[in-house]
């Protein structure tokens, strides 16, 4: 009761003009470049019907919102629902967690349909965009979910928005040098999405280092019920990401050996996961933190090789691997980054997405460099690399070796990124909480004033007396 | 605890006979009827192996189920868990809100499969469906849960079963004016569903005008798990809302802009509620109620033309205004609403239904209206509008002149029969609880009678004597 | 608090050792099976590409893949949050609901695979998976998980492994018995899922008997909150149970029928329970445990018949005659089977898929008796029934007669394989709870020490003081 405000006193949290101002302006902002760049692919266009005669396409069935709508659906379920849940595990932080999603989300979708669009679908001065686009915007604030997942509760909306910005552009920027100029396989993001966005949260957060954190290690804990509201979370990205690994390959076999390939990863995940988590705690119970995380790391190392032909079996051995390294790393690594260096990770998402990323990447140069003419067949071999054009002579080995270099660049450029976007939200004005407030939603949000016991009392009077 | 119990003591909420009464009959009554009149359309009978070869059909992909099957599940879920759950945010009242809304919902939607049929897929004495009669009477029963919306928590199961048969049947009444006789396209319901369901219910909840309502003030609130209970539906409305405004949709082309065209104005809108909801609040803390509703107004208000070639850029501006529009009504509207003209409107359906459901039908009429061939293609112009048969000479403008005339159909047929409904659930037979009993599940609900305080201090001894 | 804790005391639930043991090899085991075994099915290979040119498919979209992926994900949906979600209501057993049907669930999957895989998609040594595989794993373990509904709070994790391995073995005996050998249709699973899944853990159950159980009955209840998450796991499974009848059914009008009658007998079993859960309560009062699980029921009884010409007027009577019969259940026999019969059935699954699976076999038997090819037309009655090579001559009444040898095999073969695995799980060295420790997370699981009461007034520290 007699906690010390003083500190809390001195920063300004208050939003009233600040955030308005941010979401109008750059929403004014996202419509003016609308206005200019983005028009509908030539799939989403009435003009198809004419399309469809000149390109001799008999069915509307080909149109490729047709292979990719479902999938589109499930990933997008994983950003909102997926990674919105997974951080309500905190017990006063729920509604900046799921909340605070929801709105970077939302602006970082729109920027990183014209970021990625420059690069990637920009034809005659204009962005054509398709279901396809709608993904690629969907993985890209996926990297800024993950970076949020560090800095979750000690950050303010604004300073998220700036964030978003700052990432999505330079994800876009990343995504470009690794699938363009490295020409690399990357259809699930271990690399662009997961390492990228890992690594570039862990700077920022580095950067905003709370040395009197402890003041609010009351607050950084869960209750019963917000662990089950994080386990909506933990499993909807479970479930559908099959549908994550998939979403961007090529049609056909590709899609369907990706949606394969993780399915068997996942599932071997949760058995070490589960083991670990056990053997690790003295008293061989299970701890909730890594059901909801470390079995999901599965899913994120075999992001890069999922459409390949890593095999089941290969998907099996990623999945055993990852559950017991992200687990091993909840338990002995976090600590460890906070006491030396300085690295407060919320949700831990350097065991969740840093490793495990770093392992997806390496595990798609090797079955990149692994793959023959005899395992993917002539012509499976040549479109699953895309191996044609200017990159009709690449060996395997050799596009094993840029496969690792995509890492690098990755890592690079998330470091980089992290430190400029750090040193940003460091400056005293976006207000942000004081340190003994963080984790707690009454800072930015209307919270209820009625206490759930005090609603239950009401209800049963007799028991008001009681205990 | 000395609550003044007796009004509620006149009141006989006693449900054992008469609601099994009207479940059993009206569900025998269902059974007869779909067993005189309701068939599988062609691509769900047997025989269509047999069609298949008569209309040279070379591929069992071809099949409508392939084409609409994901997004009627979508569809599904936004009606279940998504309105279901949307309406947990009150304290004690999420049994109603999810068991109310799962039971009128199935009731409605074989009512719906019956109405919707004899006006639309009624051949030689047959109705014969397939997925896409699915995906419309959820279409119609999401009119019913608006409407349920406005009466939340003040209302007896019986009267919302009332409402949805004859809402259902006005409902189809309607659309068949607007779709069939005006020549009015739809798509996403901004006027059928939206537009129609909201003043319906409003006119509805005028009727049953409860003056001492207050009295159950401290239950109208929530509490913090209500709010995240309440984001799980929000959510699950705001992802799959793509997926409503092209559900159905022409395959190909209109499918695919439809979900981009909803996908632009939701994620615009999420940022103007969250600027609005900080500023129009003293302390510029975000409100969960405004995030939990007035983020889903972009959805709504694409509903017309999301399938036209609104452009992503015109999505984004008509999100934009949504936003503001519909966080402005439940600041400054709802309450002059209740104060001024008797409006209760539990939810707020005004503000995330109604308006929104006009400026659809308004951004509708103009995008109709200024729809050309250089813009849609001379086929894709014809296909967009169905310009053939009788409708060939229609114009551009024309168009817009019916749109608008559907948005004042749609008014008139809310408020008529919402003023029938209301008259007739006025009637003090239907059990629906007294003034001081509203908003609680414990008048038709088993409640658990352990609470969950009293659970955790079973858990932990040592605490339950110290707080 | 002077609870005695001396019978606890003899009971060793200490997991560090045992469980990632068992978790560790058995995974080693499962790489090892699928490093010998599994390959890719040839639409999920990269030498897709060539055999679609051999097979003269001319677009990707023909792949399997396309037809079957969203029903995967939906029934992927069911088994890991419907499953879940639905036995969370236990007020503190809800990390053990979702945890270990995750656990358990993602051990059987992998082990399903290789097991139905052997008996169904096994070519020169090698298992060829795809994405029917995919949902046959899953189906296969949803059998598991409603055995886990019998056991639900008194078991320990080791002992749901086990019992997952015994079952998912047997179940693809009693698999292959039916539909390889009796050519039986089974595409929903009323027989081989749900008969054969509820009566085997029946019959686990009554072996593991606790007589002093009643030591646990304080915590056998729900909570407000944890009876709304179970509400999410119950609309999971209603809504997507269309999937699930369909998922497997052949390409084209049986997936779409299937969908469509499971729909309707879905719409119906809602109303009957609603009226049978108030009239069978004296207070006129619903009960959510009829909510939650007898509404389903509608969809486990036409899991045979559903892709059959069942019409929706069939289905709305057999859903309109299970919800009765599913509610009834619950509130007259639940009771005796304990008292009577020593069958302790934690969610009631006699209720939820005993009885209703078995009126599913029955329905089904029927329907395929009834059969004539006036109804299904020359062709579509050969496809439906699969009346090919061997089976030519095969009549529907003889059908219906080896649908009935169906049900007969599969309850045999629950009780025996049910008496085999109780009697393992009945050695003492399972880890197990002691009577009074039963339905309680603390035994297995890290459980957040600081109760929600106290987080909430810390957060408003006047209110500590007040109650």
């Amino acid at each position: 009761m007699e906690r010390p405000r003083h500190q809390g006193m001195t920063k300004n949290t208050y939003m009233r003009w600040r955030l308005p101002l941010v979401c109008l302006l750059w929403e004014a902002a996202m419509i003016i470049l609308f206005g200019v760049f983005v028009h509908f692919g030539p799939e989403a266009d009435a003009h198809w019907e004419e399309e469809k005669h000149e390109m001799n396409i008999t069915s509307d069935i080909e149109n490729d919102f047709y292979f990719r709508y479902p999938s589109f659906q499930d990933v997008h379920v994983m950003i909102f629902v997926g990674f919105g849940f997974l951080m309500t595990f905190l017990k006063r932080y729920g509604f900046g967690a799921v909340g605070f999603n929801f709105l970077l989300a939302a602006f970082g979708i729109q920027w990183a349909l014209l970021m990625q669009g420059w690069f990637h679908s920009f034809q005659n001065g204009k962005i054509l965009i398709g279901v396809e686009n709608l993904i690629n915007a969907d993985f890209c604030v996926g990297s800024v979910c993950i970076a949020f997942g560090a800095i979750l509760g000690k950050s303010s909306p604004i300073q998220l928005l700036i964030m978003t910005l700052f990432q999505v552009t330079l994800f876009a920027v990343n995504e470009y040098i690794l699938l363009n100029l490295l020409h690399v396989k990357d259809a699930g993001g271990s690399m662009t999405i997961h390492t990228f966005g890992a690594y570039f949260g862990l700077t920022v957060t580095r950067f905003l280092y709370r040395p009197n954190l402890e003041q609010s290690k009351d607050k950084e804990g869960s209750v019963y019920h917000s662990d089950l509201f994080a386990m909506i979370g933990t499993l909807y990205l479970w479930m559908y990401w099959p549908s994550f690994n998939s979403a961007i390959s090529e049609h056909g076999d590709a899609q369907h050996r990706a949606a394969i390939n993780t399915y068997c990863s996942l599932a071997a995940c949760v058995l070490t996961t589960m083991a670990f988590s056990s053997m690790l705690q003295k008293k061989g119970k299970l701890d909730m933190v890594h059901i909801q995380n470390a079995t999901l790391a599965g899913g994120v190392a075999v992001g890069t090789s999922a459409e390949m032909m890593l095999t089941p079996y290969g998907s099996l051995i990623v999945g055993f691997i990852c559950g017991i390294v992200s687990t091993v790393g909840y338990v002995y690594l976090t600590p460890i980054l906070e006491s030396k260096l300085h690295i407060q990770d919320t949700c831990g998402i350097h065991n969740l997405h840093g490793m495990p990323g770093l392992i997806g990447g390496i595990v798609g140069a090797i079955t990149a460099a692994a793959a023959t003419e005899d395992v993917y067949g002539k012509e499976g071999f040549i479109k699953a690399f895309d191996f044609t054009g200017s990159y009709k002579t690449r060996t395997p080995s050799m596009q094993g070796g840029f496969q690792a270099a995509g890492i690098v660049v990755s890592l690079l450029m998330a470091f980089a990124g992290g430190t400029l976007v750090g040193a940003i939200l460091k400056l005293p004005v976006w207000g942000d909480a004081a340190d003994e407030n963080c984790f707690e939603d009454d800072i930015y949000w209307e919270v209820p004033e009625d206490d759930e016991s005090d609603a239950y009392h009401m209800h049963n009077p007799d028991k008001a007396a009681s205990p």
